[in-house]
């Protein structure tokens, strides 16, 4: 059965698929790994925003109490937090800042979350955090000035509905805070946006109460902001995880719920971004280093933005730490790259969606097909995995389209398709041939550099009545990318391969 | 018929495969596509010097008479020289240089060759002539170090044998030329190498003459010269020509022809260097942008090394210049790279050299093994192929190796396998494909540079008993590098691939 | 006395001084030094356009006639040129093109100028120029966009007025080329601008006929050109001229010139654009190198954007050639920057120029005050020269000025002051003084790039009443850029720099 | 009184002023800004070895001990290490081995020192602090191979005779930690370098019993090590501190004291390595942003390598965090560089030293005189200071030298004069002119570069009898280098200054 793709566009691609990113805590943006590894990824993939934990902990030193002649007084320090931002700003993506977590000084307890000690707990004084909100606000207004910064999201808190990360996921307590802190962003600028609640997977009813507290008591909000991952509970072993997943179909689903629970209140029409996402959300699960995430997202990724105004993978880059120091090069990260700059599969998926039209031609269940401006028709394809785990996936898949490429004189295009799937394009599988080397050497790591990038193929295809019959074979686990441009042939008429070696023209033939 | 590889090295590989390379004229290293592409090579490959014509042609502005005061006077200026040079020693490289050709103002006549007007004639003023040698070389030595300029091997001229070389092909008014020469380097240290004759093919007559005249008159002479083609008469197209070829093993005769020639005489065993080499001589022939090309050449570059002391691969570059501007990006030129850094078939193959050990243990027809000080096995193999272009050349080939790699006690091995051919690591083909656009966009640049990087190939291989059997099947005009390393396994003992997907151990079996 | 410069503003800046920069002959752009000297030139200057000779010239290998099956034909190649302007480009600048000189293979007659040898006689065939020009720009428009080529500029030839750039200074033959181009240009898009008939200085009568001659036969006009220069006849010596100098207040008189000549014409109201400038028009004058340059040019620069829509600094670089190759490290030529990037005190003009702001508050004959939007005052100031050459010049100058800084309430300003003059940011005295090495060694160099850069002073001053007063001393030549702004004091109140070494506080004042 | 420097050598300028440097904590070493910094360093200045703090406390995450089928087993990784030694070679510069601090999963306790942190208590378990020692150097030698890692001192510990750095300052237990470890390192290879005991000042007491327990015991130890600093108790300020110091040439005496105190024991023939030294021992003092600083430490930095076999400035970049992440750009940090690569007074007196040749010809309470091989006389010299901050210091000094440049022949000399004083490459006074801003824009950073760069002077000497007569006048603070060549006249005879105008010769005389 081939699927005949219309030559009209039947929609448009949004950019919602690269609004944001995830990134490990702020002050991981200080390194040179890190701020590398994001030049790659906005140079192959663009995005537009960046999100992560950490603002106002203890590692970014922004809030400072200190005593002079008697009395306690507090320093805003922004040093860390400028060279941050301002390598963001040099590398073309913005931060949508997420306020938290405690800074240990101001904080009411002494939980924390993480490795690195992320204070969960409120403030023992909330004019002080708001005094640190609108500190940082107008900091950073006054140093990238106004324009800028209303182009930055502002999300209150991180999970609040997780113990973990809030104490006693106390919602009372949460409502309140992101009350004081959606006043004192509006306090220094009216059109900053905030937003939240920010909840984790599973926790819904979370919500409506947000809708209703916010309404009642006339808070601020811009947009509502919700996770999706869909991993069940941790089995641990040393220095890993394992976890099962349900279908990727549930992430769409999850997309889509907090418009479905907010039908009818106050917040229903605004925009709804997916502050995180991912297939697990443990940040040393091997599943996030292998073609099976890049094959299990595609269509996530590829469908997202019918749902969300952004949903951000978590995360980037394996530079990350909630789980400590990594004790080896691939260790389950969630990052589209590893240290020193390894890419993953679903690396490639992203910057394979980059090279995409902004027309919509077809969609369907393992294929999106676009056409740019330029006319070049790309076709992202990708094969059905099984998320059990109980068989390892389908060998061989094909899919069969007969597309519209060039005008109907056309008479050829150019293919060219890149690959990645359990050989191609696949440094994990490469690193596990090699022994899991846990510190590889220099020479092994030019070795996954070039085992890291996509397989290219490339033809000439003849265009007949203005279309091309495709069949796309996919082996297991592949998302595969199909570039084709109508040929405009500029082969002079003296042209004869035969005569490369110099036989006299037509000579073979005779 | 496997060959079974001993495991002991069986000689070295030196590096005179890679002792230097050639170029366009001098001051095209003024120019930055030129640059980039040497630091590629450098990076990849290292050459150990370069080679090119043109150190006194009008373009480098060396030799400038002038009038004062009612006499005519000389000024030896180094201004792009020397920008030049500082641009090869920061690369890596260093000059061999070529003396020649004829400042125009010095020039007994206007005989000019290539689109460039280099003039061949003698100098109008051998005085002259000797005191620009010696300036050029005292100004070297004043620069860059007496120690530095020993290692820059100096020839006198280029194919002094062939008219539109050297006015009349005149053999006597070449020794002059190199006697005056000679001398002159000598004068400025001893210790400084010069030689010739620097002929084109089919002259060996020469030899012998020049062995006799520089022993009966005493002229220095520290090496000789002489270069290496295989293609016949050229058949013009319009920007273009097509040769026949003969096989390539006559390469390697014309390599051992020197030493041939000159048994008996004073120049018996001095260095032989063989300054230009490739196909075809000229630079409008597409068969340097093809596979053809590094499949013929393969076979050469492996074994030249057992002949003579360097032989330079004719040129590095596209950027070149002899028939004028290319009207294409890919036109036929000598060049390992083509114009904006677009890497042929033949640049892999001497990347793939650059990859091997300097311990040879099995050389063949098709192959040759090595291993390195880390105990790498490598091994670069090659498809034979039809010169007379009578057949397209085998469909497939293999070699069959039965391969020392690591110890007895290892398990398995991993292989890195990287292929070039008609298909794979070919942007020529690719280009055709497009149509051969004269000028491509900055889309087709970079898909170009996508399709020109050899497709890899990785795995994970028993050892048995200190060996692996390879069986390598290579397609039409392939080049391939296999490198082998006995892994050293890090596995922690509760790895498990079955419980990526969170599966209970041993579930999938029961 | 004091000049009491306004609070408000009294006019705006307008980038007429930056629209344009001169460039040596096309093909000059493949250079790495060209390449790099232009980027720091945008880095610090940032011009919008970039012009020069050379587009249709052979070094470019543009026009490429051939014979195939018996007949002649042409290809129009691009290989080059394509180069270039993708550079130029990705440096942030456009092409202010220039069409010709005339290819060989086109030319009516073998008449050439400069070492480079342009062709300057008319084509042999109209209809092949007006094909070729077509060509060209349907070449632009496909590879860069009609958006991006409608804002480049279109000059018809160069300097037609004199014999040695137009065979016989022919008017008519000018004309005709100019009307046989034009129409040319716009059969491509109306909407592209062309213009000339950029005309060397003392040959304004060319102007009007020019207008009689292009209205009464409808022929396109966009937009006027003429050159202007200062010096008065050459005085060779080797390798070098030298001339006089008229004061430099003539060039902004030739800057005015076209509009005064054109009045009452339908050319009146056109752009007008002053395609080269500079003091003298030789490029083996030691003029260039000097502060000397600056300073007299410095009101010209000032001022220049009130009478014209640019005017075209030639040139930014001295790899130029028209003269050959450069003996010599420093030798005259036009550039801001001489060979590897060694500034010249005029590159520090511009880029002085490039701090101002947008608000003009005064203009006097010794400086010219801004402010931008920050608030930050930006004054220029430079020393009287004295063109004669009777006497050295004024050793020292002042300007003195009452300058609005900050707010009422402001306390202080700091005060960044950067100087270029015989001594500061002068690397052509210290070459003098080094002794004129025509290849400076690499720790040569180094210390041409260190005393190249301005002498950088700084202060704290008072503001009293809003107001600062400043006397700023000039010496001899001197160009200085003298930045103010309104401190943010945050100095905390604990702060004593009498503690530096540890003592108590207050103790020193007992 | 002027000094006459004599022709000939008194000595050699060994680089034992160079041979290392100090760092903040391990982990540091993976941000950018810190490896950009570490890169100008090393291109300006070329440290040997780097030497800090932390490989072994838990942000660096070797040590990781884990459970597996019930029992505890251990896990040493090198991800983060590799990251930053692999970054330390490819800037040249190898590690000076710290072996500390304790794992907080290896201590027995649980006292911590600084902000990040670092565990200062011995082991729990002797066997697997020895266990990590092995791990971890057998790692360093298979990564960067056995020639490389011997060229690695190996330093056990850091100030163990401070309470705050090693638990109760128990000096058996340092001598148990130093036997054991000691043994470690030799069981990987008897030719790797150990030693100790790193004490801080003041207390020598502890050299005698160090050499003679490890005489007693056999122990091996290749280096005696021991830190320098010159100041008094903190005076605390909110974020800073205040100190007196001591005369610099305390600094000197204290290099001297090891030896003084081992003499006669089996140690007092070892390297010394003054593995730490500055003014004052906090990373919170201005004094070391100053001017002052350089001035005060010229020379200690002069004449150290007389006494000691490296002296190592402590440390090269303000990235550091000690006390916590600063709150302001410039914070008293112990860096030649703040943030943002700002450099500091003393980072030029270093740069200074690295433009010295290495014939001494004299020394002098206020300078070095310098020849190298090319002849270039070098002269460091600096003004003397007030340490008790009594006086400000003298706003003047003069150095009066009699100078031999060149040969008897040498007509002039090139002098090239580059100065850091209280204004002058001083990124500190401009900052605090500026009202001292916490976080400087990108404009404010910009003017900070510009202002630290040491103005630079030059001129024309006449040389007379081979001699130049000098009087260096040297402002408050200030430090200055001036390099004098003998010109190698390359003027033409046609040369004539007084032509750049376009006057007839002689003119301007008539």
């Amino acid at each position: 059965m081939r699927i005949v793709v219309p030559e009209r566009a039947t929609g448009r691609l949004t950019d919602a698929w690269r609004a944001c990113v995830g990134t490990g805590r702020f002050e991981l943006g200080l390194r040179r790994d890190y701020q590398e590894s994001l030049a790659l990824v906005q140079r192959d993939i663009g995005f537009r925003h960046i999100r992560g934990h950490g603002l106002f902990s203890d590692g970014t030193g922004v809030y400072r109490p200190y005593e002079y002649q008697g009395s306690c007084r507090v320093r805003h320090a922004f040093t860390y937090v400028d060279q941050v931002i301002d390598a963001y700003l040099a590398l073309g993506v913005r931060p949508f800042l997420e306020l938290g977590f405690m800074p240990a000084a101001l904080a009411s307890g002494d939980q924390t979350v993480f490795w690195w000690r992320g204070n969960v707990t409120p403030p023992k004084s909330w004019t002080e955090w708001a005094d640190l909100v609108r500190a940082t606000l107008r900091h950073f207004v006054d140093r990238y000035g106004l324009d800028e910064v209303r182009t930055w999201p502002i999300e209150v808190w991180n999970e609040p509905n997780l113990t973990h990360f809030w104490q006693n996921a106390d919602q009372d307590a949460y409502h309140r805070l992101y009350e004081v802190t959606a006043h004192a962003v509006k306090e220094v600028d009216a059109a900053l946006q905030v937003g939240g609640p920010a909840i984790s997977p599973g926790s819904d009813e979370w919500l409506m109460p947000f809708a209703e507290f916010v309404t009642a008591r006339s808070v601020p909000v811009d947009f509502v902001s919700r996770h999706a991952y869909t991993s069940g509970p941790a089995q641990h072993v040393p220095f890993g995880t394992h976890q099962t997943l349900v279908p990727a179909s549930s992430l769409l689903d999850q997309f889509a719920s907090p418009r479905r629970h907010l039908r009818g209140s106050a917040l229903a029409e605004l925009p709804v971004h997916i502050t995180e996402f991912n297939s697990s959300y443990r940040p040393d699960n091997r599943v996030h280093d292998t073609a099976f995430n890049a094959a299990y997202l595609a269509p996530v990724v590829a469908a997202g933005g019918d749902l969300v105004d952004s949903f951000s993978y978590w995360t980037f880059s394996d530079m990350f730490e909630e789980e400590g120091v990594p004790t080896s090069l691939f260790h389950g990260g969630f990052g589209l790259l590893t240290h020193r700059q390894i890419k993953k599969p679903t690396y490639h998926l992203y910057a394979f969606m980059a090279r995409l039209g902004d027309e919509v031609l077809a969609r369907g269940a393992d294929h999106l097909v676009t056409r740019d401006a330029t006319g070049r028709v790309a076709v992202l394809a990708w094969a059905p995995v099984d998320a059990t785990g109980d068989t390892p996936g389908q060998e061989r898949h094909t899919v069969r389209l007969s597309l519209p490429v060039g005008t109907a004189a056309a008479g050829a295009a150019f293919l060219l398709r890149s690959s990645v799937n359990e050989e191609e394009g696949n440094a994990w599988t490469a690193w596990c041939e090699m022994g899991r080397p846990a510190s590889p050497t220099a020479g092994q790591l030019d070795n996954l550099r070039e085992t890291a990038e996509p397989a290219r193929r490339h033809a000439r295809l003849p265009i007949e009545g203005g279309r091309i019959e495709l069949d796309l074979h996919l082996s297991r686990h592949e998302v595969t990318l199909v570039e084709l441009t109508a040929v405009a042939d500029e082969t002079p008429p003296w042209w004869d391969d035969d005569r490369l070696l110099g036989r006299t023209p037509g000579e073979r033939a005779a």
